[in-house]
């Protein structure tokens, strides 16, 4: 029987152990974490995203605000916006919506957020950090560190012999999973779109990571018997069959076929999706430990 | 026939157009690159590459100082010796020679460099715009930095298609290493001593890099026909043959019967080593172009 990783209830277990720890870090005399999330413009699904975001920060027990800044804001104001909170001793995270609005520059924005303040791991310190193996002082990006409490889930903590392909090489994602991986003892290979024969190379892995946004790109055929499938793709297909103009949502590989070769797959939806905002939550209750000088939860 | 790749000839090309470099600087009106050289205590080895390093950085053109502190040189007083040079306009490179005596810390020396004058590449920003791509703000790590410009010899630019393994994941060489080769578009494996089956992950490599410290641990049947072998070993072993108590100096693969099944092999000594001190100087000239507001050299 193939075990379908179920991502919703691994991201309440990690929202219910970041309630406890905020809670636990009232008892110890601090105040409650204290998240900040700016959002530039009008985009439905970035307010859609944030709005989940806010809610959940605050079922967390989180101090959560958010920022709403009109479309046409200058580069200066949200400059200056991020300067206020990395100075606001009330804040622990700092999360600035992507994308912003096509006149601003998101780079310049997301490196003046400080380090350890940075929960959505995105600063080039924290790069850096992730890249060098520090995981005691950084925080990592949410997605790829969602993904590996899932993986973790099946193989434990401790990866020595087993093979790993991560098929994607972004800074968001695929590079970052490829180094949890690497510091977790797994022999990883990085495979993308000028890698040759994919198949082949997805074939070896006892571990095999699909984050392309390639609708159902994995096959059955690419999948080693016995092997977990983690699916980070989130694509909208047509889905004329549920009516004009709807859609659906398909991950990186196809899910029905591959399932009976894996031994464990994560779906999509309901996988790697669910975890990126509980990781959010984790990345702020550790960033309000180590501001408050207590040892940080792990998860 | 093999190519016995010769780092000898590499690295002084390199320096060839660092020197260049330095001199074309002057006639743009500015002044020389400074490089501060700094060692603590009287470690032999140490003051033989400081040595070299200041005598190459005088053959470069540079302004090169060098600063040689007691043993007993207490982490403040080493730590005020950076702040120092990280302060003056007169210096654009800064190496701590490494390793520092026992009873100081060297990752925070490190981490107090000027991420722009830290030519060793060894500081968490410059890890983490090697980790996200940007190759053209940071400074990359010396070792892998020259063990590429051997890779390219052989293969340019775009590694498209290629397979290639790095033995080793130290901060200092294989992750580095790792990130280089992708950007340059190869499918990247990192193997290390938890791996499965090292040797039959290696005949898979159109591009071998054996950085892990154990004398010609990659032997001809870990060699794939046609494949190009970079050997970032140093070892020493010894040498009856050549007297009571001498040496020599071996690598990671075991050259002679590697030798004819590669492509291209890189030789121990005379390779890969030639080629760390020369982007020492790569790196210095760089972060000098940087500071002036000029367009760097690339190597």
């Amino acid at each position: 029987m193939t075990t379908v990783i179920d991502g919703k209830a691994a991201a309440a277990s990690v929202v219910e152990a970041v309630s406890a720890a905020a809670e636990k870090l009232e008892t110890l005399g601090h105040r409650r974490p204290g998240l900040a999330v700016v959002i530039v413009g009008n985009d439905p699904a970035s307010h859609a995203y944030v709005g989940a975001k806010s809610r959940m920060a605050k079922q967390c027990g989180f101090n959560s605000i958010q920022h709403t800044l009109p479309e046409d804001t200058a580069q200066d104001d949200l400059m200056a916006l991020v300067a206020s909170l990395n100075a606001d001793p009330e804040i622990d995270g700092i999360l600035v919506q992507l994308p912003l609005p096509k006149h601003l520059d998101s780079d310049p924005v997301i490196q003046s957020i400080l380090p350890e303040k940075d929960v959505d791991g995105l600063h080039v310190v924290n790069a850096g950090k992730l890249a060098t193996g520090d995981m005691d002082t950084g925080l990592v990006s949410c997605t790829p560190a969602g993904a590996m409490i899932l993986v973790r889930q099946i193989h434990g903590k401790d990866l020595s012999g087993l093979n790993a392909l991560v098929i994607g090489r972004s800074n968001l994602f695929g590079k970052p999973m490829a180094q949890l991986l690497l510091a977790a003892n797994a022999t990883v290979t990085v495979g993308h779109s000028r890698s040759r024969d994919l198949p082949a190379l997805a074939r070896q892995a006892d571990i095999l990571v699909a984050a392309v946004g390639r609708p159902e790109m994995v096959k059955a055929d690419w999948v080693k018997p016995g092997a977990t499938v983690i699916d980070v793709g989130i694509n909208r297909i047509d889905a004329p069959e549920r009516g004009e103009g709807k859609f659906r949502l398909v991950g990186d590989v196809a899910f029905a076929e591959c399932k009976p070769v894996a031994a464990a797959i994560s779906p999509v939806p309901g996988g790697v999706g669910p975890m990126t905002i509980a990781m959010l939550m984790a990345n702020t209750v550790i960033a309000a430990y180590r501001r408050a000088g207590q040892t940080a939860p792990k998860f």
